[in-house]
């Protein structure tokens, strides 16, 4: 059998992927949308979702076309294929955030009215919806790069000097289109959501003081536009890019240790993932009063150990016939298994400093009952606390995987640690789609039985998500330190001494980088809530007989805002990412730039710790108060875990997830200049 | 004329700067104290804070004996001297901050009573009471270094060999010494003074209703105490700590280039720093009606312009005779000229970011406006925001440095930023001077002119001390980056691969460090100031007639509880800085070890200026709206910026300083067990 056809597989599992995301996505049309006011209002958010996502699509069409043009004019002969790669990469990742998008702008609705039935009918379609996401992630992400990959080495041939000369060069431009367009989308789609859940927050709830999600508040449809357009869009195209970042990084050091089958090895084992999710799936069933909670850890344990069962034998299966590696079968499952471990402990780690009724929130709560800056104070010291001890097992399991296969063992751990993706982000979208459907209810006035039940849907993904999150961060440091090894391979260096000066001053300021990117998002997302808050301001003075629930407010104009506020902050530092790893590659060399990496990883790492557990301490604090604790709701510890929560928002849903892909692409970006600087 | 000689010249102008000391001293204790009311606040405070030092440093004594006893057991041969080395250096810096607080305990009563006559005699006493802290230190600081590498060189020889491989490496103990002793000093200080000023706050001025330093505050003397503590005696052992790094990191790398002269020349600039610093406190007068900061600024023109000058020929002189070297005469200068640049212009930039009526500071009291969780995110985006531009100006001095003499080149970089620290720590500690003075003027009912004197002469402390900041942070990278290239050379290594699973693990390690350790200190801050809280509101309810100003509050049982927590809290942090290095060395290796310095390194120098920039922004941001802006005191606004400048104390005043001193221990004791890990 000829190697390349072992491709087919990964293209298969693709392919079979969408399959089963196309029927889920029709099976969620058939569904009855109920009340007529349900169906309104739920139009108005998905053409508000469509909408934005249009404007951004453009700008970042634009934005393609300007690194295609480079890509041809910078690279020479069949290397100019990078922006072939670069286009499909783009393409599947936007494709994968348009989908999902569409699905759970779709499913928001009839989770609404299922939830009127029952919890049972709700979390079917919520987790439904959430699967089309996630299958359609990893469905396009494997497609396209095993299409891509299969037509290169049948074209230019699979001989390793080939591989490692031309193909995999041209193929990593796949990962920096991916991770390109993820950056914009999680940006963009953060500074639209955080940008308007502050606003919508300030002037309606404290100082018109009606609801949540009350109709009378005119960016209540931005919000619900913001969760789907952040939570669902942005984060698809975000994982989607780690996926492929993953794989990406093993092929390139598969293919430096001299195998065809080393490098295809992650497409291998990431079908086999997806094989493992789409099963998983099925196993997402609760009866009437059963816990949602369990259901969506059983699918977890099936797609997980189904995943370990598999890849053990087709490890063993695949490099058989390969001698003289210095990898060995068994290494590589310990370095898959290394590195799911290492998920799953950062994941329970995380769950442990943000979670509900932990000793953590416990503390930021009651640190709010003495007042505003206790609480923030709290927040900040468990945010930075929490970096401690994912570095630990993210280091162990680093170094773990590396003396069980090496180099690139620690890539693998990261493909092993993203394979049930595709399960993983089901569960990650089901969240803000019950979340809407919560919002939906409230707006169309459905009975509040209704509302517990999305809820306790909603509470449920929160948990997961926490547990997603690790898994994020963890596979981006991996993959990271893949891509940078690979680096220093493409650009022919010996090694990155950094008690050099060259070294050392890239390593600081690749560490500066992330907190100036930070700061311009934070401001961003300040910028578009104020921008917001004036707009709100200004129709309740002047739409008479608005607060009276007499006049409806202009909705159209507060997602108009939002929007404009995001393609427009989204800009800068999506395109600093990748004009950054050039720059300072031809005026201070290779090294330098392998200094900037290693500091913008490791600094990005931390922040993307504290600011996604500071966050989520807050949030989780704010909601235990509003439970009933030190006063409750509308005490002054709730004030103040308000605050909390407030500051909280752009730290965990837009500058926090925006780390990992920064990383990433600054990694692939150089990963793809290497050759030039060598 | 024998080389070892020239050291006498360092020797000498440590002992010229401890006679101007001590002259000042004596004049400061000739001065009138004023009203007896005064007095009696004055000796409590003074009580207070030697009783809180007495306690500290016994502490410390303990922690000194078992270090000694470690490096006793744990070196072999003449190597124990290096246990002699430390002992000395912890000497020096604790006597640095024991005269510096005794003097700065005299001059406040005595500057509150001189306000009274006018702003020239406040500003003569306050700046004189500073410059007996600013040349203890430098004194102090070059003596015992200079008087150990006499001895040891006399004893062992001054051939380079030796040198090396033995009077250097026990030299360096000194500087573990003196950063031990800082460490545990600027913790300790930082979370009394932070403890106690957050307790009086918000109990007395928010809960109570009285004005800051009102009498009738219990915390109000533990308030004064702590200024003394933590502004002043911290502040003098962390300059101490600096300085001293600074010349021992350059030592080591001289003593590499096989130059007995190249190893001294610190020693050398240091002393001619010294001449200048002295020279300079003499140009610090103004007329009545004059302004206090164009005082201060001549003298600091002065004594850089007089550094610039003597070094100058001094270098050329003492290398005129050396030959084949790898570094030129003008290659140092310039060096020196490079790191001095960088220090003024990372304090400049400080001062954008955190000075009034600058465009962040205005912005952040703008978003005050719009409530509190805005006043905290955009203190947060100016924190970040802040890392950019210093960062850049230090790589590029520390690549123009290198390019002009070298690694040592970098080395003499720190030495040249430091070299009028003499100068530079008079005026940090006249800040807190003034500030006293102004506190004891309200408690003892003085005039309110007098209260506007002190606040202005407080105020031109608080510019200075951002460009204070500056040169901390910016010469603390350079030393750490010098004592990291000693640390290689030391363990034998070749030079540390940053693509080295190894390696890049201890980055990772290294970098979350000081995230932990500053969630520890921030930590303590939040738990010193709730104890307080608890006993202010004790004494509130319990003690009759107190608010009425009938009774005196118990003052000494709030000293004793920030002192309790000052201590309690301090010992592991400090000690974790001290245990690490070892413990990643002798497990992980020399080369996990040299990542983790790295890693922890480039987090820290972030960390700090985030920290600093973020919590002088608030503070000025604050004082801004009290100037009257956005509703002036009482108004919403300020209630937000209050929070954020209570958040903003434990980042600029406890973990942000601490920083650049956690990574030169940790830089320091890896340097000392570098040997043993060959």
């Amino acid at each position: 059998m000829q190697d390349q056809l072992l491709l087919l597989f990964p293209l298969g599992a693709g392919l079979a992927a969408l399959v089963v995301a196309f029927f889920r996505y029709f099976w969620i049309k058939k569904q009855e949308t109920g009340a007529d006011r349900l169906q309104e209002i739920a139009a108005a958010i998905r053409a508000g979702a469509m909408a934005f996502l249009a404007r951004e699509y453009k700008v970042i069409v634009l934005f393609a076309a300007a690194v295609t043009m480079v890509l041809v004019l910078g690279e020479q002969g069949y290397e100019r294929l990078v922006a072939v790669s670069f286009l499909v990469g783009a393409l599947m990742s936007a494709l994968a955030g348009f989908v999902g998008m569409r699905a759970a702008t779709q499913a928001n609705v009839r989770t609404a009215h299922a939830a009127e039935r029952g919890l049972v009918p709700a979390l079917t379609v919520a987790f439904n919806g959430g699967s089309v996401m996630g299958l359609s992630v990893v469905g396009f992400g494997i497609l396209g790069l095993s299409a891509l990959f299969l037509v290169y080495s049948r074209v230019f041939g699979s001989e390793v000097q080939v591989l490692n000369g031309l193909v995999i060069p041209i193929i990593s431009g796949y990962s920096m289109g991916a991770s390109s367009i993820a950056l914009f989308a999680r940006v963009g789609g953060g500074i639209f959501t955080k940008g308007a859940d502050v606003g919508a927050d300030l002037v309606g709830k404290v100082e018109a003081g009606i609801p949540e999600d009350d109709p009378r508040n005119p960016a209540v449809i931005a919000d619900n536009v913001g969760d789907n357009v952040g939570d669902v869009a942005g984060l698809g195209s975000d994982l989607c890019e780690s996926y492929i970042g993953a794989i990406i990084g093993s092929v390139v050091l598969g293919g430096a240790l001299g195998s065809f089958r080393l490098a295809i090895l992650p497409l291998l084992i990431a079908g086999v993932g997806i094989i493992a999710s789409i099963i998983g799936t099925f196993f997402v069933r609760t009866r009437e009063g059963g816990h949602p909670q369990k259901a969506l850890n059983l699918g977890s344990f099936v797609a997980a150990g189904l995943m370990l069962l598999f890849t053990y034998p087709a490890v063993f299966w695949i490099l058989s016939p390969e001698q003289g590696l210095v990898v060995t079968p068994l290494g590589l499952f310990l370095a898959v298994l290394s590195g799911l471990v290492a998920g799953v402990l950062v994941g329970i780690i995380t769950e442990y400093y943000t979670g509900d009724g932990k000793k953590p929130v416990l503390a930021v709560a009651r640190s709010s009952h003495t007042g505003t800056a206790t609480n923030i104070i709290a927040g900040i010291e468990v945010g930075m606390q929490s970096t401690g001890l994912p570095v630990i097992v993210l280091g162990l399991a680093t170094y773990l995987a590396y003396l069980a296969a090496g180099l690139y063992g620690i890539a693998i751990a990261a493909v092993g640690m993203l394979s049930t993706v595709g399960y993983q982000v089901s569960v990650d979208a089901y969240g803000p789609i019950a979340d809407n459907a919560g919002g939906l209810a409230e707006m169309a006035k459905l009975d509040p039985e209704v509302r517990m039940r999305t809820d306790k849907l909603d509470a449920v993904g929160n948990t997961t998500a926490a547990i997603g999150k690790g898994f994020a961060i963890g596979s981006a440091t991996f993959t990271a330190l893949s891509l940078f090894v690979a680096y220093e391979e493409a650009a022919g260096l010996p090694g990155i001494d950094i008690t050099q000066p060259k070294v050392i001053v890239g390593v600081l300021m690749g560490a500066m980088l992330p907190y100036v990117f930070s700061s311009f998002v934070i401001g961003a997302v300040g910028r578009a809530a104020f921008a917001m808050i004036e707009e709100v301001r200004r129709q309740f003075r002047s739409i008479k007989g608005l607060l009276e629930g007499k006049e409806k407010p202009d909705y159209v104009a507060c997602v108009d805002i939002a929007t404009k506020a995001a393609i427009r902050e989204m800009i800068i530092p999506g395109l600093s990412a990748v004009v950054i790893p050039p720059l300072v590659g031809y005026l201070g060399g290779a090294e330098m730039l392998g200094g900037l990496l290693v500091g913008a990883m490791v600094s990005a790492v931390m922040l993307a710790l504290f600011m996604a557990n500071a966050g989520g301490a807050w949030d989780n604090a704010k909601k235990y108060i509003e439970g009933g604790a030190y006063g409750g709701k509308g005490s002054e510890s709730h004030k103040a875990a308000v605050v909390g929560d407030t500051v909280g928002d752009p730290f965990k849903d837009t500058a926090g997830p925006a780390m990992d892909i920064v990383i990433k692409l600054m990694s692939v970006v150089s990963l793809v200049i290497a050759p030039n600087l060598r």
